[in-house]
């Protein structure tokens, strides 16, 4: 038998105590002990609950028990989680967690103190939720030097994209019906700032690069800005937007980028919808390959911190090596990255500005839809980010007689 | 450093070799070892190609060497490779095989060897090429009681169809364009009569389950008799045709089936297309996870046989649990599943022929293309597989005015 704590009986602590409960049998099979939860760590109370008896409110009591090996973090936010998780690895406690903002701030020093110690800093479900991502990346695609990691990683997000792009409905619409399901939060900037998706592909790049990527060096940008007539373009081009964070080598650097971004058809990310997420690795051997599933909720979440609750019971004492080092990886420049721009404009006069679309940007592409007679949009050839922001500053600069609306990225 | 051997060098076995070269120095490093390819095995000889100074026709030379501690078999069909293997893990020595015939006949038998002698038999390549599906199954869905496999497992196949479905062309002509392509055998039995996803879904299906499902009880349908017109009518009920292996697990009782069969746009599989795989998986705490990529090829194949190496070197002396039991799984029967069929007849005269279906079938869809003005099709209420193929047998029994041309699933 093995003693466990799980700390915060939220939506995720409880159910991981609803997945230990529920699949008890099958789970202790696979761990190859009985896993017992003794403690659950949580400030408020829970009377008639499940969890009424082993319920604590401090965690110096945990701490202190040489019985309990494993501890799930399921408290989520930097602080007091990350002193607690130190401090139980310190004290040769496996932990797992599925706290991103904790794995993409801290994850290289803990998985240190972690490899140091022979015990185990698991984080399958900080990112994709249930999907299992992680484990692959650090056991399965052992054979290839991964160039790309390019992920659906924000279910809110897909969700809200998703539906204006179905239901030709605007931004705040959609939104406003998200927080009435529970998808979004009331306060939904970490989701749709792109914020969320950023700590997750900072936690992916570094597991498949092997150095410390900080997130806050990851350019950002959300989706608020992305209306019901950029949809409608996409779709008259074959494209769907996607939230996309992503991450490749290129000649021994690495960029990464969160930004909405037009996908064709036939990309296998574009088919993801809805609340689901995926993640689309690129290897030099094994070439493409896609995990998806749900990327969020109670359970699939809790199925993820479970399953790392096994394999930290059957690797008591033995350290699962991964790759992350705390040395930090120096991002390349993003203005050198190569792209193409679609770009939304409303001109007071077409020909004039025809022409100085022309001379900025050279030959575009242009696009046109029922919806939007009046506006002017176009494709434009492939450059690097530097130049082409360069060109949208120029456009701007012309507002007398050209106002630009909407600037989306186009993956290649 | 860690001798290996690789028992074959043919395609896989080839490839084998080139990623172990590519890759040397980060497969190096997260073996933890350096791995050294000791002997490649084959009856033919290969002058002036990198394996010639390891090359060997002996394979007692193999096994009585004590610095070799793993080895790849890569031979492909189940004898020798079996006698080989047995050999191996009987010696002491880690197996990891990319041969599905093996694994689907002798898994369970093998497993147990190597679990006896803490040492280990691995296959991730055997299902899926490159695409990481046994691991996860083995140590990432662990929190789960997984009740449904639905697979893409064979990408001839796969191809072919989608093929058909793109271009509207028949089911031979595609196969011929395959074969010329090297997509498809110069014999394609294995794969078009779906014997090779069937062996594929038995590995899947025993590893799920925990018990021994035996490939020969599986029943399997191929897809030669798929035509242009099916496609026809699947693109105007909104659906694709694809090859589905499939197993599900029902009040405690579990059915496998390989068929094609009819699947809506909205489902994740029904946009693999071309040579890609992917295997679905429906969790009682995850929900639906998917895994896709190349199952096939060189490079992507070799990709998940040095993963295994790598994890063999990694647990030398150490066994990597998994659970798929020597015991025979009793599978259901197959005529108390429910399905629903897709018909398609030639009438005498179509007054008769629609009182027949009626009075047989009750109350059914019909379904009209252009292609296709003097044919009636359509698709059946749900029914059991035996209530569905006994009414089918009496619509037969009509053939002086009715001509059944085609008969084929429809997912749920």
């Amino acid at each position: 038998m093995v003693d466990v704590a799980i700390l915060g009986y939220g939506t995720v602590g409880s159910g991981v105590v609803e997945v230990l409960t529920k699949n008890e049998e099958s789970i202790n099979k696979k761990a190859g002990k009985k896993i017992k939860i003794k403690y659950v760590l949580d400030l408020k109370d829970f009377p008639g609950s499940p969890i009424e008896d082993v319920l604590t409110k401090d965690y110096d009591t945990i701490i202190n028990d040489p019985d309990v090996k494993v501890i799930a973090e399921v408290m989520g936010g930097v602080e007091p989680a990350y002193t607690f998780v130190k401090k139980a690895l310190l004290n040769n406690k496996s932990v797992v967690t599925s706290n991103k903002e904790l794995v993409a701030r801290h994850g290289a020093e803990l998985l240190k103190i972690a490899r140091q110690r022979d015990i185990n800093f698991l984080f399958e479900a900080s990112v994709g939720g249930g999907i299992p991502i992680i484990r692959p990346l650090n056991q399965s695609l052992t054979a290839d030097e991964i160039y790309e990691i390019t992920g659906i990683l924000n279910g809110t997000t897909n969700f809200i994209l998703s539906k204006m792009a179905d239901e030709g409905l605007d931004f705040n619409t959609v939104l406003k019906e998200a927080q009435d399901k529970g998808y979004a939060e009331r306060n939904p900037e970490a989701d749709v700032e792109g914020f969320d998706a950023c700590r997750k592909i900072a936690i992916l790049s570094s597991l498949a690069f092997g150095m410390h990527v900080d997130f806050e060096d990851i350019y950002t940008e959300g989706i608020t800005k992305v209306s019901d007539l950029d949809m409608a373009y996409a779709k008259k081009l074959g494209y769907d937007i996607k939230l996309l964070a992503t991450s490749k080598k290129k000649n021994d650097k690495v960029y990464a980028m969160v930004a909405p971004t037009m996908i064709g058809g036939e990309h296998p990310l574009s088919n993801v919808n809805g609340v689901f997420n995926a993640i689309f690795v690129k290897g030099n051997v094994i070439g493409d390959v896609m995990f998806y599933g749900k990327g969020a909720g109670k359970l699939p979440t809790a199925s993820a911190v479970v399953a790392d609750m096994v394999d930290a019971v059957k690797h008591i004492k033995r350290n699962i090596v991964s790759f992350w080092s705390t040395k930090k990886m120096e991002l390349m420049d993003i203005n050198e990255v190569l792209s193409r721009y679609f770009i939304r404009v409303t001109p007071q006069s077409r020909k004039e500005a025809h022409d100085t679309i022309g001379t900025i940007f050279g030959d575009v592409d242009y696009v046109k839809i029922d919806e939007a007679k009046e506006e002017m949009a176009f494709v434009t050839p492939e450059g690097t980010e530097g130049a082409l922001k360069d060109q949208v500053e120029q456009l701007k600069a012309h507002k007398d007689m050209i106002d630009v609306i909407s600037v989306i990225r186009i993956e290649k």
